[in-house]
């Protein structure tokens, strides 16, 4: 069976679980939290030398790294990734559009808000996380005003990966409600049977 | 014919100009600098709303965002991208973590001590820039210490997208002969016929 090892409260990791979920394939899930050093084992490091969250370990013991790599290898060959051509080619667009200009910004606001506790202790950093974060949701916003998803034809592997964090950015203090085109596109991919969110945590207290 | 709004100087343009004379593909470049402006215009924000080059205009007028969408794009059918199947995701892996873990701090580096000449200016930057360049030349090291190119079969897209500020990483002060089998890669890629380097800079003097 398929090994995911993830942290569950991860966008990332999220993501080829999600994947796995909606194409009816079963996995196994370690819990790894790379807060706890879990992923800086020899052990771990061996299988991503870059030491982080998620890994997919195949059932002949073929190892993946990068989610969005993840989400195009399980996709293949299905509705969730156009066959080549210019709208699989919209698609990778997205996908690497999220890795370099919304991850960084709208998972690691969250991330040193919510699960760090570091508003005040990483101030500055968070206000670029905010312009840029706010820049990245106002692209989704201007495609998604005239599109239901983000590449025509359907929801793809592209509106996997750009729900993964978006639909918790509020918990990096985004307000999607300046968005109305992206709130409307994360309850449509709610709506999706197979669908489900990130679970809410427990707000820790800011440092 | 296929227009490339670019900056010569970008390794992120050069890599679709460079797939596109690998393929045989004729093109033309419109000199695009983000730092006079050239990106703010409301012409170029129509095409891209992130502002970024590079920007590429196919014969139908359709455009492309994103370097490394424009590499799979163009390479789809070819040798540089193998066909779906374990390959081809190993070649996404490296893709998404060149926009990710290596042009983030390699390519700004360059950026901030090269062309910008802002060495002391930005030093608290270029320490993590340096920490986390080198550690992504660590895991170029490591795949090539074992293996000719980074995914097995030859040559692919993803050599050619970690070419681009590897072979210039020296400009952002990171030193090739402390991970000499990426330096031997170099070579080996610049040995390919049709590969061209990017142009050496004047320097300028650091504020």
């Amino acid at each position: 069976m398929i090994t995911i090892h993830g942290m569950t409260m991860s966008g990332n990791c999220w993501k080829p679980a999600q994947m796995l979920r909606l194409l009816g394939i079963p996995y196994h899930w370690i819990e790894t939290d790379p807060n706890l050093g879990d992923t800086r084992t020899p052990e771990y490091l061996a299988m991503n030398p870059q030491g982080e969250v998620p890994v997919l370990v195949l059932d002949d013991g073929v190892v993946l790294t990068q989610s969005n790599a993840m989400l195009c290898h399980f996709a293949e060959g299905t509705t969730w990734l156009p066959k080549p051509g210019l709208a699989r080619t919209r698609v990778m667009q997205w996908l690497f559009w999220e890795q370099y200009s919304h991850e960084p910004y709208i998972a690691v606001a969250r991330n040193l808000i919510t699960y760090r506790g570091q508003k005040q202790a990483q101030a500055e950093r968070l206000r670029l996380c905010a312009e840029r974060g706010n820049k990245a949701l106002g692209v989704m916003q201007q495609r998604l005003a005239v599109a239901k998803f983000l590449v025509e034809g359907g929801p793809s592997v592209a509106d996997l990966a750009l729900f993964a964090y978006t639909h918790v950015a509020d918990e990096g203090e985004f307000d999607l409600s300046l968005y109305p085109a992206v709130a409307a596109w994360v309850e449509r991919m709610a709506a999706i049977p197979g669908i489900t969110r990130l679970p809410r945590p427990d707000r820790v207290t800011s440092a």
